[in-house]
């Protein structure tokens, strides 16, 4: 008896955490228990840890980044989202380790299989059932995220290349394990984006 | 141009600070430069991980903690052993990979290769020029220890035997790489090793 584990991807502005309200409220809606959660950070340990790296004042390598947020999935791994599994419970990831090899490989000195070979060091391996990547234009991503008002920034264009570069990086990881991953067309809108997702999440359930 | 990098190694007690004042004391009369410095927590961020490790409730997973600790080897190599060696300074670390093989490796669902994978990617593969393994009978080095009331302690049976596997993991290590390692006998008086060492140290600089 496990529970299904799903991941949600993408950049930021695509609409993960709507989706996400509407998976759960589908998957409660059929009787089941999930958990939902989000990396990195999701535990108290990885708090501190985030913390530590918002607050230090010099630079840190991408080697030391890039094994701070290992401890972090680590830790998550370990404490939240295997027990869950374990009790027949789903769980929800916003952001797992695809996000460490898309983002992180964007513009550092670390290959994608040295940042993937780290996260699967740190969770023993384990990968979601399904990744569900919300894929969609840079540029239109990050202005819907700022219209949003969490986050209120200037376009400038070298963002705009960065996060376009995250999303090739995502686009490739699907394109590599076609099995897992579910890529939706973010630009749609937020209702037929759900059904999509919903009738892939209940092929999964059969 | 480049230091020679030097680690010190062996269980707590064997007299390893003792042996690397006198190594430095030659060093510098020899008219080089040295840097001494020690793992983990040689760095403002690895006392902080410190500090996280040492003051959390919860327990902490064998993969969270070596991740944590190749973090803090990450940040250290980065920003103090590489550039004090890329000016030619000679570096004396209390303490390098080794340790979190013997150490880790003991009494742990992770395997010496896992540990040993985590500490070179955070290096980037830097190894010493010279390993000094200070070895000696773990009950004999437990109990000098505990003498100097740094610590003191019961020599409780269950921490001989833990100390005893870690000394024979070093062993292990050393027999593996008996071109980087140097194993000395920690039961002879403090000159007699330091003469042998500073006699392997010498030979290295020819």
């Amino acid at each position: 008896m496990s529970g299904l584990f799903i991941s949600f991807e993408g950049i930021d502005g695509v609409g993960k955490s709507t989706q996400i309200d509407l998976l759960e409220k589908h998957l409660s809606q059929l009787g089941r228990k999930t958990l939902r959660s989000f990396e990195p950070g999701g535990t108290e340990l990885g708090q501190e840890i985030r913390n530590m790296l918002l607050h230090r004042k010099g630079q840190l390598g991408a080697r030391a980044e890039a094994l701070l947020f290992a401890a972090d999935r680590a830790h998550h791994s370990d404490t939240k989202v295997k027990p869950a599994l374990a009790e027949g419970i789903d769980v929800i990831l916003d952001r797992y380790l695809d996000s460490s090899v898309a983002y992180q490989g964007v513009g550092r000195d670390l290959d994608a299989k040295q940042i993937r070979d780290l996260s699967l060091f740190a969770v023993q391996g384990l990968l979601p059932n399904l990744t569900i990547l919300l894929d969609m234009d840079a540029a239109a991503a990050l202005a819907r995220r700022d219209k949003t008002g969490n986050e209120p920034d200037r376009l400038e264009s070298e963002k705009v290349e960065f996060f376009e570069a995250v999303r090739q990086g995502y686009l490739k990881l699907a394109a590599a394990e076609p099995e897992r991953f579910f890529v939706v067309d973010a630009s749609q809108g937020i209702e037929q984006m759900a059904e999509l997702i919903r009738a892939r999440v209940d092929e999964l359930l059969k």
